[in-house]
């Protein structure tokens, strides 16, 4: 069975020296010759080889002895330079709109509602009511609850116009999160090596998917009225790419939601050109004075791939979300989906269902919409006063964030640095950019913990700003 | 911001569909004219798109209105064939394995525990707790909640042998179900394109797995005493691969568990070829008379990264994996795992480390342990009663399956669907092989519901089996 008994030796002591005492004393030479019926050449290479493992010590004239202590030494992965290579892609990393703060900070960095602006109470309770039933122990089927299928597809089914056949359930394909539900999409509908066209600036998430599945980014300059349209032709016709992947409500980070002449106007490109629109509608739930139409609605045709989140609006913890593709996009989707994680959690989803279907759910959405609107005013109103040199191009009718351009010659480490060591954390907004970056950004959250210190982040913003500016 | 005002006209007028009755009549050409302040030809160009989308109806000499009713056409996905292209791998579709089916058959085919050898009552409980907590509304970091990565650690570290330094919390990563860590393992330590060693047979999902990430799979042959040491030294030396994947506990589908002889030998091939031994520890808590070492626990110089799940044991509603890694490999790992899905439920990582850090989970394994022996060597007594055509080259020890040779002249797939039409559900073996199978095989679980029906189902494939005897 072995090709070499030194090997076989090797291991046969290693099990031994596992179950032995500290400091025991290895059976002699010659009684390891007799029984593994090897040279004492052979027997010897073997406690070399353990010996260079620290597992024993040899004592000259004396004998061979398990090592009494695990040895601390350091250890060399040098050899997995080697063995794992370049990364494929450059990936990036995460994001810092991810980091986990201490509380005493005033966090405006963030890419998640404060938990205040959760509906605690209706999760909670969901996860009494799931954990009672059926789902606690069931599996569900890969493509997802069937309920919650409906329900993906009928949300978006209640905004089609005339004439546009809305989804059916089994269009709807549940993945354990939204950023899942991107990389699939990415993999399915692009795959390595061809070109995506992406908005530029966009969701870091996505330009990390994209990067994972190593698909080809073609940015195309996007703002706070949305991508512009005669490069999006442009940038399709160039590169021949068959999918564009866009946030037509509440662009996370600028804000932009589409008019419908542009979301008209897009649907007419990818039809044009034979490819996907591939619809991340993160902020379905945080409209504040807008709730904007979803392009994938006035499509029945395929083009439209859908995305959806619960995750952001619902909790962190209801890690759901769904994908509606039609015809054989859908078939690639779930194909990936399935490759990638066989199924979510079917607890998860009878929560996730659970909570969105109650009548105080809509209730909760009321509220938030306001919240969300006096603690936006208020970052507005701070920067309005304590940091001239900003600008805001557009106040965002909806999301979490507000896009603010700082002068060109701003140093935005620095400024990030200086501001984290004053006790506010922001994002500085290079890392929306899968290009360069256009212009000097930060993005920050209006949905973050303590409005009521808002107006003081923006003050040390401002104050640190004003040092940068040449006297 | 249009390069074509029909486009703009056809776009403008869509949204003002959307909103409007049915039947409701649309403003004239004349008017169109005056307000996009384009051409009566244009104007008609857009009004046709919209005709041809099936949104309006042209009554010739009257007017043109907003059709009545959804069309109910057949759509055409044709274009998305051009736009998709072949898939990039000959991804296999989802085994037979998930699939459900009705309470009234015999289940010999899944490749889950029954809901009754879960701890439910635990689970539950779990589940009510986490509710009350934080994790309800909470966001754990990447990696995975602290404690779970500690948890994660400490299982694997406490078989680690004198010498052998054991792994840290921070070496865990926590992942979103087995499935995510295997394909996020393939991507991260092999990449597209590049050999993989696998077992042969070996569990459906890692071959998906493989194909999903593009990596190039070598088949290792294995069988119920594991992989063949002498081709496996030939495979890494032939192709230069840097990884091999493999289950040294309870392999799915042969049952072999690695002596630790094999275990050793693996071990050096791996350091000689300075690659990966990727051990996918599924069946830990499915032992029933030997508990293996995992490989992992004897290594500490990076060269195995091991992953253990806890859906099949805990429940399939808690979808929660670990991936312990050492060096680069788990940077490389954690990079894929958050480019993947961000972070996994907090929740549903509470209620894991709830679980199985109460005491009386280990009071559940030690029943289910002798659960799975009753029910093993029920299947294993009625195969030899009913069918004495099926050749079992081993008993396994642990896990859920027995992996049954039949004749090679049998037509697996006419006896599985006769077996299906009789009501007994079984899982023909070649979705186990990543190459051509070299047998005619069954993979039978004896974990399923309903053992009280084993022995009547096995007498239903020994009954149909006998049919294709030559007479």
């Amino acid at each position: 069975m072995y090709d070499d008994s030194s090997a076989r030796i090797t291991a046969g002591l290693r099990e031994w020296i596992g179950t032995a005492a500290p400091d025991a004393r290895l059976p002699s030479t010659r009684s390891l010759v007799a029984r593994y019926q090897a040279s004492p050449v052979t027997v010897q290479k073997a406690l070399r080889t353990l010996a260079a493992e620290g597992l024993v010590d040899s004592r000259p004239g004396v004998g061979t002895f398990v090592r009494a202590v695990r040895v601390a030494r350091p250890h060399d992965y040098g050899w997995q330079t080697a063995a794992l290579g370049s990364p494929p892609n450059r990936v990036p990393r995460l994001s810092s709109a991810l980091r986990t703060v201490p509380n005493d900070v005033i966090a405006l960095h963030s890419g998640y509602p404060d938990r205040e602006l959760l509906p605690g109470g209706l999760v909670r309770a969901a996860f009494r009511r799931a954990a009672r039933g059926d789902a606690s122990v069931g599996r569900p089927p890969a493509a997802g609850l069937p309920e919650l299928q409906a329900w993906f597809a009928a949300e978006l089914g209640r905004h089609a116009p005339a004439g546009v056949a809305p989804p059916t359930p089994s269009d709807a394909v549940v993945f354990p999160g939204s950023q899942s539900g991107l990389s699939a999409a990415f993999r399915a509908l692009v795959g390595a090596g061809r070109p995506l066209l992406m908005e530029s600036p966009t969701y870091w998430g996505a330009i990390l998917a994209a990067a994972q599945a190593g698909v080809r980014v073609v940015p195309v300059p996007s703002g706070v009225h949305g991508p512009d349209p005669k490069e999006l032709t442009r940038a399709f016709e160039q590169t021949g790419a068959r999918a564009f992947y866009a946030q037509p409500g509440f662009a996370n980070p600028t804000g932009a939601h589409w008019p419908p002449a542009l979301a008209g106007h897009v649907l007419d490109a990818v039809r044009r050109y034979g490819a996907f629109l591939i619809e991340d509608d993160w902020a379905r739930d945080f409209g504040i004075t807008a709730e904007p139409v979803p392009v994938a609605a006035r499509d029945d045709g395929g083009h439209v791939v859908y995305l959806r989140s619960l995750t952001k609006s619902v909790s962190p913890a209801v890690r759901v979300a769904g994908v509606v593709a039609r015809g054989p996009a859908r078939e690639r989707v779930l194909a990936e989906a399935q490759a990638e994680s066989m199924y979510v959690s079917g607890l998860l989803q009878a929560v996730a269902l659970d909570v969105v279907t109650q009548p105080a759910w809509r209730t909760h959405l009321r509220g938030l919409r306001h919240q969300l609107a006096a603690r936006r005013d208020l970052l507005v109103r701070a920067l309005g006063e304590h940091v001239p040199d900003a600008h805001l191009e557009a106040v965002p009718q909806g999301g979490l964030n507000l896009w603010v351009r700082l002068p060109d010659a701003t140093d935005l480490d620095r400024l990030a640095g200086e501001c984290e060591a004053a006790g506010v954390i922001v994002a500085p907004g290079d890392e929306w950019f899968p290009a360069e970056p256009t212009g000097r950004f930060l993005r920050l959250n209006y949905a973050g913990p303590g409005p009521g210190a808002f107006a003081d982040g923006v003050r040390v913003i401002g104050r640190l700003l004003a040092r940068q500016r040449p006297s």
